[in-house]
């Protein structure tokens, strides 16, 4: 089954929006078998709209539209799709009490521009949107179908999976298998990743593709394969990745694609063990994507956003003499923060990171992108001095990556030896 | 001048890759007047790379392509490319040189692989890449452009700024002024705030366009004006737009477009006080907030996430009995936190949170989403009891922000009056 996107709103063409909705249809379309075959951004503008349905619906058996479905009189999905399909807008009483009812849930008493929310094509059928108010349509026209949804990524995600992937699979029953397995891969460069693999690469049969996803501190390797007979599939995509986790051992930091940072809590969880964070440049974004995790507290104590020496001394329990003999992105401070941490928020573990993240504050000895990482476990305490490259935002997102994939190796080690010295990288 | 983007990658169609460069463009292209028409979204797949160009041509002037310039087999740009606008894959020695220095300032040793990046279709002129080793191509058919960009955001980034966007003003001379003007409105919905503006919207004249941007806890105003009389514009924008400001009076947060915790720090600076943060359900994303935006170390002391009651007693002092009697999650401990945090962190004032993120965690009494805020500057200390609707990443990011917009709003407030008692929603 062949899918189009069409994301519609004047915001997401001068770049004051991210257009999100579209992958998180496409994460959801692709474990179906399906193909999003395109994405189309286009403005709040009928003959841009209907240009792109048309353009859709020469390839694809489902569109899939988001957006314009505000009761603002930029918003106008809603009229354009009443004149792409016909009909007339009328106002759908089932529509008035779901809106009735999701303002008094959140609160809110209805007024006159949200209830014209209710006024719809008469040439749809109507999903009532349980978590927001602009009604999702569906038409279908020569055996094809075009969903319209909300903007909100909220709503899309929630309605996508209570109502209209059901229902689009309901409508078109699937035979083709498709099969993904993603490694992520820690110490190579895309490029010596692929000299690395070449041959096993060389190898693949054709139904079978390789992708190389890098992202900040490591490679995510994704093998997709597609094959009517869905057995063969399986166990050929299983044969090869077999392999290549074989392959590349060590380096394989999770056989599956998972955030970072989760990786982390499972280690902990599996050891038993607690951590906190003391973090001077990261500057809360290692415990933020800790605690963005479900769970995270049954293993996460907290953390501390040591920005200021004083907090550093006085929270931490740096020593004056090192923070004025060392400065404070040394490797000397990074260890005495670990330490400080553990103590101050009783965990087993501690991760501790102090640089320069800019675009100030740098100098000769220590440019912008320097950055001190340390790691605290049972085992000991490790420490490393980085240099990363690019703006605060990429330096910020290096350095919490770069930490967190320590913190995972080391408590990985845990069982196999102890470790009490520091390592120079 | 119209434009088109084309963002290439398989790993955008299944939603492991978000386009954010799409955005990024936009971005840059709207202030000079120029238009971005439509983005489309496609496979690594010749044929669809090839339609895609087709069509982005129908309608533009300039075409931009990202993504699909890597040295690894996935990436198949360069060779379309070659094909759609004839020529030969040859070695360029400048780009060869380029890729070669590139690779020196990370501090690594060019290998085979990233030297194929050095292989270009001859019928282009090459733009070199000094932050990656992806070529920049640029071809010129009847007048038209198209430019292939790389798909790493950084890299297309900071060569749009650095050569693209500059050879293309040079290439097509503009005429017509664009002007936007953006408010950030809080204290409204979005669809309270068009009923209230209705007859100054109804009354904008034709170049003038309204445009509702909703983000969590605030909705932006956007007026967007394109005119070939530049003088006029400006005068008629500013007519209109400072009538709507005084019309939304202290509902205006800020009269630009600019992230929440950019205005807090600026107000922070203005008074001359610092700043300290107390998170536990917020989970440190408070301090990365305010930590990512550069200078911040000026006014941020630093922060305490406290997800544990260990660390709510040991480090910010709440008493042992309040937390017993009243719960975690209560104003009466947010407010024993943002004192707390001031102590600690020897800051004038302070932010802090606790609430139930969820997915799990909540009670009849605190169901999922309830979170306690307090904010605590010379003038005293305000606590608020919020329910927030939505999954555990909104209700964080929802806390987030009013957290914030409440901290602006009472440091504002300084000046005028002093608060001393606490105040309910």
């Amino acid at each position: 089954m062949n899918i189009s996107i069409i994301a519609i709103g004047d915001e997401l063409l001068i770049g004051q929006v991210i257009d999100t909705n579209s992958g998180d249809i496409a994460r959801r379309i692709n474990p179906l078998g399906w193909k999003v075959n395109d994405v189309q951004v286009v403005a709040d503008d009928a003959d841009e709209i209907k240009r792109a349905i048309d353009r859709a619906f020469e390839t694809s058996d489902i569109v899939i539209t988001t957006g314009g479905l505000g009761p603002t009189k930029d918003d106008i999905t809603k009229t354009t799709l009443c004149q792409y399909f016909g009909g007339e807008m009328v106002e759908n009483p089932d529509v008035l009490e779901n809106v009735k009812q999701v303002i008094a849930d959140r609160g809110l008493v209805l007024n006159d521009l949200t209830a014209r929310q209710a006024i719809v094509p008469s040439s749809c059928n109507v999903i009532q949107n349980i978590v927001g108010t602009a009604p999702i349509m569906w038409w279908e026209r020569n055996g094809k179908v075009l969903v319209s949804m909300p903007g909100v990524p909220f709503e899309t995600r929630e309605m996508l999976d209570a109502a209209v992937l059901p229902m689009l699979i309901e409508k078109f029953p699937t035979n083709t298998a498709i099969e993904h397995r993603t490694l992520m891969v820690v110490g190579y460069s895309e490029s010596l990743l692929a000299m690395k693999i070449a041959d096993w690469e060389e190898s693949l049969p054709p139904f079978l593709h390789l992708a190389y996803l890098p992202k900040p501190g490591l490679v995510r390797l994704r093998i997709d394969g597609q094959h009517q007979d869905k057995a063969l599939l399986i166990s050929e995509i299983n044969h090869y990745h077999n392999h290549l986790v074989k392959m590349l051992g060590d380096n394989v930091l999770f056989d599956d694609d998972v955030p970072v940072e989760e990786i982390l809590l499972l280690e902990l969880k599996a050891h038993g063990l607690t951590l906190s964070t003391a973090e001077s440049c990261t500057g809360g974004n290692i415990a933020h994507l800790l605690t963005s995790v479900p769970g995270s507290s049954a293993v996460f104590n907290g953390g501390v956003v040591a920005y200021s020496n004083d907090v550093k001394r006085n929270i931490l329990g740096v020593s004056a003499q090192t923070l004025e003999e060392c400065g404070a992105v040394s490797r000397e401070v990074v260890e005495q923060m670990v330490i400080g941490a553990c103590q101050a928020m009783k965990s087993d573990c501690a991760i501790a990171t102090s640089g320069i993240a800019g675009p100030s504050g740098g100098s000769d000895k220590k440019p912008v992108g320097t950055v001190c990482i340390a790691v605290k476990t049972p085992g000991g305490i490790i420490s490393m001095s980085h240099h990363f490259p690019g703006n605060r935002q990429r330096v910020i997102v290096r350095a919490s990556m770069t930490a967190l994939i320590l913190a995972i190796e080391q408590i990985r080690a845990l069982p196999k030896h102890q470790i009490s010295s520091t390592v120079e990288e």
